[in-house]
């Protein structure tokens, strides 16, 4: 399974801090979030051959250093670990990293703590797909769906998806699989813009007209919930400028109660929008069914899933009827085991799989995750679209691109690969340059 | 509603580690949980006129300073306020505090910040009540309906429970209120007894012999899960010396699947469980239902709560038939005032209430949720038993005490009130004099 790293110890364990000073109501603001400052625990684990791995959370800034410190902290459960061991048998792991002695009781499953594992298990990917020089995506989709299942710990997903049915929808489309590779590397990967709450109507539809010219993509998400009013303006400024040549999605990020998103997207619903994200509370399985229902019958889509601390969570978004698609986050979770987890299920129950990007590195993971997906799992729909914004891309090694609208393939060994060394400096909070012009009047 | 706090304003907050010392398979330990530290993020808010209230989280040990440190962050968030605003419009604040800006990425509604959020929200409710001279309880079965409702924020369960019928349930049993009141202060709470996974069955045996002989109490949990046989060993013990005189519930601290819970269970069940405890993930609502479903023709009830992270979730498993009672935490989630709505939703459902203690401070914050869950919403029934193992009562002012297998209303102004001086020193880690002799050889 893996040739290089069979006698590979993971040794060492750094982690910085890194936040992206943006103004407030500027890149990232939502109808939740007035002010973020995109942020990355950023740990680099080197192994015995002094090779690293580098892994990323993610956060809107204030706390990014608690998830630093538990990056710290965990460490010591796969210190000396055989690297091959850890991503061989990751569902060992991954329950050892989900349920540190002690610690677990500030989770479980859930918070800062579990977004420091997270961190680490996507540094160990990156690890081995650098090891093995291959971009994580290719690296996946090479592993028998007897090895893709002991990546996974289904304890809490069992009774929904067993190990056995796992196996046999990975063994279903395996021997398509290579065929299917060439198709996905040859077409990419449908993708999403996003644009942020603190935009005038005027703004937003000059920067839609000017995205689509940069990069062909059609597909628009826009942030709603402050104002109904200010809402509609904007649905009905972009509606009159491109008409339905551009499909659009609107993101509430949970400002809602059940009730009153149904009411809320009453209210929207002439603009023909696709979806409505985050309309209520992000763990509340009943909420979003009680609003899916009453969407229904208006044509819009009910999605979440940013927000969702873990699998067995997601498992019973996806498939109690709660949601119409599903959006994994790259960072939330146990990293790309965890997701492939969802994935799976999502598979079973018919649910597409729309993965959260935006923030700074999000964009560089997801689409190792979304390859997977139209590979090993053939979910080729075009239902299964990734966010794209590329905000912080230019800071990361292996940037995201989108070319005439769809997203490309990673081509670099690893999974996040790394950020360059000039913004890993000068990101570096709060002693990088970019913060200490911040701080100066 | 609140007299002596009119223009108090909240100006100071200190926080302490405290730390309890306990051996590896000593006390708190369980299936999930071999060696614990009992612990707790310790806050004191002094206000204007220089009173102070204490509000307490609780951890298992390690992490229990990332509690702390999320603490001093938030406590900007209500400092300069007036206590008065904070205590009467409560549901203002529990938004603020469940939403701080950025840090709410960390959970939202779990993990170390919003328990940060809860150790606040316990100290604002210890001030007012030593302010006005009560103990918790008292003060706020002295409210109104409509002074009830507004520490409450409905948002994330309007669609299960509305403010409207709130009210209209605490409006019911108004009237009898203070016959009531009467009738609780004399008969007090029915309570029950945990013992720990580390114990043989001999020991068990001698160890409830010992505790009924001394406090009276007849209800006992034993922690099950880690080895079926010895599970069973101990059960066929217990009923051995003390036959049907005693009943007995069984807690698996999540550690199984939910197909496995069943299998588990089906095997314990000739020993007259009455309950099993966290069975699996506590926040998978559907594994519970699974579960519950499964145990019914056995008459073996399912319970949970202490993990469960916040009352929108609670509220799912309370609505949906996904358990047969419900465990609140005093220290898991937003105070008093979000326990308030977990028990009146528990009280629309008709699910008993059966709060978690046995942690340090636990035992001295429960009695009163669950008085005025017995007083205010006329839950009387022996089904909502509170938890007593009063471990570490004796290290705070005003202790947990049963009498004749009844646990006793607390009569000191406040709610946790405090730790006494001598315990705060010594158990305040890394420097109090108990972990010196830790490290000791």
């Amino acid at each position: 399974m893996f040739t290089n790293i069979k006698d590979t110890i993971l040794v060492e364990c750094s982690v910085s801090d890194i936040r992206f000073p943006f103004p407030a109501l500027g890149p990232g603001s939502d109808a939740n979030n007035a002010h973020t400052t995109y942020s990355n625990p950023y740990v680099v684990i080197t192994d015995s051959d002094g090779h690293k791995g580098v892994g990323i959370g993610f956060t809107l800034g204030l706390g990014n250093d608690h998830v630093c410190r538990a990056i710290q902290e965990l460490f010591p459960l796969i210190e000396g670990c055989r690297l091959a061991d850890v991503v061989s048998d990751f569902r060992v792991f991954w329950r050892r990293l989900a349920n540190p002695p002690q610690r677990r009781w500030l989770g479980p499953y859930s918070g800062s703590c579990y977004m420091a594992a997270g961190a680490l298990a996507n540094a160990i990917f990156d690890l081995a797909a650098k090891r093995e020089g291959l971009p994580l995506w290719k690296l996946l989709v090479s592993l028998t769906p007897e090895e893709t299942v002991r990546l996974i710990d289904f304890r809490y997903v069992e009774h929904l998806l067993t190990p056995h049915e796992a196996e046999a929808i990975l063994a279903d489309s395996f021997d398509s699989r290579h065929e299917r590779m060439l198709a996905v590397e040859a077409a990419c990967l449908p993708c999403y813009f996003t644009t942020w709450i603190g935009t005038d109507p005027a703004s937003l539809t000059r920067q839609i007209g000017e995205t689509l010219s940069a990069t062909g993509i059609r597909h628009y998400k826009i942030k709603v919930g402050v104002d109904q009013a200010a809402d509609r303006a904007k649905l009905a400024a972009i509606r009159a400028e491109f008409g339905n040549s551009v499909t659009l999605y609107v993101d509430a990020n949970q400002v809602w109660s059940p009730p009153q998103a149904v009411e809320w997207m009453r209210g929207l619903a002439d603009y023909g929008v696709t979806w409505i994200e985050e309309p209520t509370a992000p763990d509340s399985v009943d909420g979003h069914r009680y609003i899916r229902e009453r969407l229904r019958p208006l044509g819009i889509d009910v999605v979440t899933g940013e927000n969702c601390p873990n699998s067995h969570l997601a498992a019973h978004f996806i498939a109690s009827g709660a949601v119409d698609r599903f959006q994994i986050d790259a960072c939330r979770v146990l990293g790309p085991a965890e997701n492939m987890l969802i994935m799976l299920i999502a598979k079973k129950y018919g649910i597409p799989i729309c993965p959260h990007a935006g923030g700074s590195g999000l964009d560089e993971l997801v689409p190792h995750l979304s390859a997977w997906n139209a590979i090993a799992l053939a979910a080729g729909s075009d239902s299964a679209i990734t966010e794209h914004v590329a905000l912080c891309s230019s800071h990361f090694a292996s940037p995201s691109r989108v070319i005439a609208g769809r997203l490309q393939l990673p081509v670099e060994p690893g999974y996040i690969v790394g950020m360059t060394d000039e913004a890993a400096a000068r990101f570096c909070y709060p002693d990088g340059s970019a913060w200490a012009s911040e701080r100066s009047p």
